[in-house]
């Protein structure tokens, strides 16, 4: 490392000669492979932004200019320069660097993201608070092409106008999302790619930076004005478009950056075109692969994850049946549909991030005789419950939701856990809810959903699959081309004490039931709660009937999860027993691994064990 | 009526002969008039659809195409000539007919709707669906121009090219939202009406009309194209857009639909110019005020309503804090925004149906120092839940949420229940929420919001204030500029049984005492939860201490409601107690007014006292 020190700070920037800028660029991307191949985290896009990072702080103050990264997987430069490169080693690690902004790592990160798409609402509510609290400074939504496409961004581009202020969108176009991208204005963005004028503007700005920008200022405005004519969208939401860009040029970023803040009082829209992954070949060459990264430790994997086996179980359905459909929103490599992508090419929809589109036409798809499956993770599930609600719910139309990731995510943090789904969903009507806890009840409940008529939800951790068999042959009745199955299963006999357990909480619970035998304690019964929604009032009866004290255990909020719903379920039943709930309190969930999150929030064998042994 | 008549089917639409079928629309707006007037709904938009309606009946199978109307409240002339005339004066009554499209109701409605935007969603799932299981027909989304910007149209518009199949898109541009519509797409829209290539295409496409339609197709095709230029958004998303055309000139509007019908296999946009209201002369001339109008009976009212009061009492706190913003999506009259709006011009936002970018452009107000202060109907808050939860919960930015219509909202049925609020904010972290019962404790909870420091939420129902005063200064302790207040507050005292309401519930429950005193039963204390989230354990345990049947009752769903919380809440303590819920379970609820919902779901005088009287 040549430039880059533990008391680096962004004022050094400025100090450092144009010409090394490129070697810095360098030192930046070597820090960020490092790390990500150590702790896992998103590398392509984190690399594809480094030299327009660099550019943006040489022009910009961090602290009183506010720069908002959308999504945020590709601040990792920005955390590095604006003083957090001693701290960058503890990246998504417990107590560490968020893999995010996060407003209270820093003051140069204004705003907390995570999800998609919000930078330019958020900065349209900045410029205006600027505005109306007479305050100087730049807003600058820093949003990639992917996320462009999403409802909210657009809903935020229609109101630019209204707002009608100064406002710099960074467009960083390295033309993928996640996935490949979709949709008409994706084709619009490289239109403009392609766009003739770029060499000619390239060459005027060079020209005028020469002279200093200040000075001819004038004259570089209504040059650009004339060469990039209005023949796009933005011209058409009045907002001025400039480009595209070479956003791996950083002289020529940091003069674009220089005419835009002395631009007049306007919104403006920058277009830089940039390579995803760029610096590290592997990336650049397959750039959905290395989006994301795990850390190398664990890329390697025998055990087969929960999102391989549930497409794959999806598509030996779809094999015989041509009515079903599988849909995501810029997720098919995280939720393992690339193969069904391959082999029903016609039957496979990847809408972009456009999670509410998805679930509404999944809704026309059902209305209109498919099958469709929609497979999202939980924490996108947030951005169309709406849809869920009135164009799924409410119609009672056949739309199978495979929710992944649901429960604790890990190193991603507060902002993608999926906490919310059993609280939201059980409180919509016609929705059935499913929770399978091993392969063979997530092979039955999606055999089961593939032949009901109305929505149906089925919620899967992270991860892998668990080597421990819970279902068998015993726990199913065949009946013509469906497996039966009971909503709740009695998984281990006890006494005293029964423990309702579902997906992961299961598998903690028989280890509570072993650490209970093992202690002497009085061994607790175990149940599965395969089915979330509606509970089965008959089963739970039984189970009320039978012991003085019960357990839930859920990867969800308590506030309004399973375990209150119990609750409601024993005062309704007229048995005096106790209960007590295991699960998420009313918290943000920060980044750390799944372990460290459990811990943190008592779903632990030790934890439980102790919290009730007094009422046995 | 020399048309309509009691079997009128759209069969007989064909045999009218072109001149008569003005006639015919007004026969058809008077009809709305008079039902509307006696029922109440949506006037504007009906009354501006009725041309097209008819053109679009005589020119497409009602069954077998289908045509998805957005929101839905524009398609009471569609409910009318398919098949519903004879009942179309039970609209939005208990057991009649809907005040927007419904499945159940007839094979011509296709898609349920009462939401906006989600029309073209839909048409490309059903587009979808006919070209994988090689059906014949036509799929066409009738749309609004306000309807357009919102985020899951605008998701939806980018997929079109995707799909790349047979789709028409009608697009019926009256200028209005519920309010002025707004942003750059909007403007867009209105540079397009002013196209002059109008008049040039209207006439091309009469002279090709009287010579047979198929006969010269490909001609007018061609002429089309080079009519109507490359020059807006929809050329950019590789939609076919023709316009603008005369949305009232029927004879013109078949033959549009004719030429849509035979053209490529290829998207289509059809923009037609209509006037809201039209045939009303009030409604021409006052386009916001007629756009959802209340029964005439029932237009004047002596009381406030909750909506006036809630703004009223910010309008007053904003007058001495500039810091105070306040949002809107769309919905100004409805939440009485229209005072603010004019006092404080520079201080509000309606930001169009565009409920996902408000909150989170609110979320970037207030982390740049404003106090944004959100007004949105419980409904379409379920629009925008990911940015409640995303940008302003886990950011716990001061955002306070005016939610109106929390509750059972009535005749506008199942798409428009506020029921899901409280399941789905209570899992939420960092998020406060309020349920005010009378104006004392809203205008208690307003100010007490205008000095937090975190996120909260104020939930009211439709309707008036109730006469009852039921907070008065002994309730509230004054603390420097603000209110203190018990999260938990006894209102009548009691004993053995105790009732806990909310809002509305709380003068059930009181209700319910009386007539506990007038039939001799033992009298309930009732308890107030001003605050449900987070509930006050102390009080409560006080409570549960004090006595042995609790009743609780919600206008929300039960799953995730508060009931269900307050089971928890009595299971942690150690008191042996019974508790009994009243609330909505899980089902659609559709429109008829508010006391027959309550009747409908037990939350009754009559039902609650012989539910519970078994029990003390």
């Amino acid at each position: 490392m040549n430039f880059l020190h533990e008391d680096f700070s962004y004022r050094d920037l400025k100090n450092i000669l144009p010409d090394d800028l490129p070697e810095l660029a360098s030192e930046v991307r070597k820090l960020i492979i490092n790390v990500v191949n150590e702790n896992g985290g998103h590398l392509g896009s984190s690399l594809g932004a480094v030299d327009l990072i660099i550019a943006m702080l040489r022009r910009f103050d961090p602290v009183n200019d506010k720069i908002i990264f959308d999504v945020g997987h590709q601040s990792y430069a920005y955390k590095i320069l604006t003083d957090r490169f001693d701290r960058f080693n503890t990246l998504r690690q417990k107590g560490g660097l968020a893999g995010f902004p996060r407003m209270s790592e820093s003051p140069c990160d204004h705003f907390n993201t995570g999800h998609s798409s919000t930078s330019i609402s958020a900065a349209l509510g900045y410029a205006k608070a600027r505005d109306l609290l007479n305050e100087q400074r730049n807003v600058i939504a820093f949003i990639g092409d992917a996320a462009l496409i999403n409802g909210l961004a657009l809903e935020a581009l229609n109101y630019v106008q209204e707002i009608n202020t100064k406002l710099i969108i960074v467009l960083n176009d390295n033309k993928h999302s996640i996935s490949n991208r979709v949709g008409g204005f994706s084709t619009m963005l490289a239109r403009l790619s392609a766009n003739k004028n770029y060499n000619k503007l390239k060459a005027a700005i060079k020209e005028y930076a020469s002279e200093g920008v200040a000075k001819k200022l004038e004259a570089v405005r209504d040059q650009i004005k004339n060469l990039v004519k209005p023949e796009n969208m933005f011209d058409d939401l009045d907002i001025n478009y400039w480009g595209p860009f070479d956003g791996h040029d950083i002289a020529s970023c940091e003069t674009i950056f220089e005419l835009a803040k002395n631009y007049d009082a306007k919104p403006v829209l920058l277009h830089f075109l940039t390579q995803k992954g760029k610096g590290l070949k592997e990336a650049e060459q397959d750039p959905t692969k290395y989006h994301q990264v795990a850390p190398l430790s664990s890329r390697k994997s025998a055990t087969q994850s929960w999102s391989n086996a549930a497409s794959a179980i999806v598509e030996e359905l779809a094999a015989k049946d041509e009515r079903i459909v599988c849909l995501t929103a810029a997720m098919s490599t995280g939720v393992k549909l690339e193969n069904f992508r391959k082999n029903f090419k016609s039957r496979f929809f990847d809408v972009g991030i456009a999670e509410s589109h998805m679930l509404t036409m999944a809704a026309g798809m059902a209305a209109g005789g498919l099958k469709p499956w929609v497979f999202i993770y939980s924490t996108f599930l947030q951005r169309a419950m709406d849809q869920l609600m009135h164009d799924i719910a409410l119609q009672n139309l056949p739309v199978v939701l495979m929710i992944d990731r649901a429960g604790l995510v890990g190193e991603d943090g507060d902002t993608h856990q999926g906490l919310l789904d059993v609280s939201w969903c059980r409180a919509v009507p016609n929705l059935k809810i499913y929770a399978p806890c091993d392969y063979n009840s997530l092979k039955a409940v999606i055999n089961h959903a593939a032949n009901c008529t109305s929505p149906i939800m089925i919620r899967y951790p992270r991860g892998n699959l668990p080597e421990r068999v819970i279902y068998n042959d015993n726990n199913f009745t065949s009946h013509a081309d469906s497996l039966n199955f009971n909503a709740i299963n009695e998984i281990a006999n006890g006494n005293q004490w029964a423990l309702l357990g579902h997906g992961v909480t299961t598998h903690l619970l028989l280890d509570v039931r072993a650490e209970a035998e093992r202690q002497g304690l009085p061994v607790p019964a175990v149940y599965d709660l395969l089915r979330l929604k509606p509970l089965d009032d008959d089963i739970l009866n039984n189970i009320f009937n039978k012991f003085k004290l019960i357990v839930t255990a859920e990867e969800n909020y308590l506030a309004g999860g399973i375990g209150e719903a119990i609750a409601a379920k024993i005062l309704d039943s007229n048995n005096n027993i106790k209960l007590k709930r295991f699960g998420i309190s009313d918290m943000c969930v920060a980044h750390a691994s799944i372990a460290e999150q459990r811990e943190e929030f008592g779903l632990t064998v030790n934890n439980i064990i102790d919290s009730c042994k007094n009422y046995i």
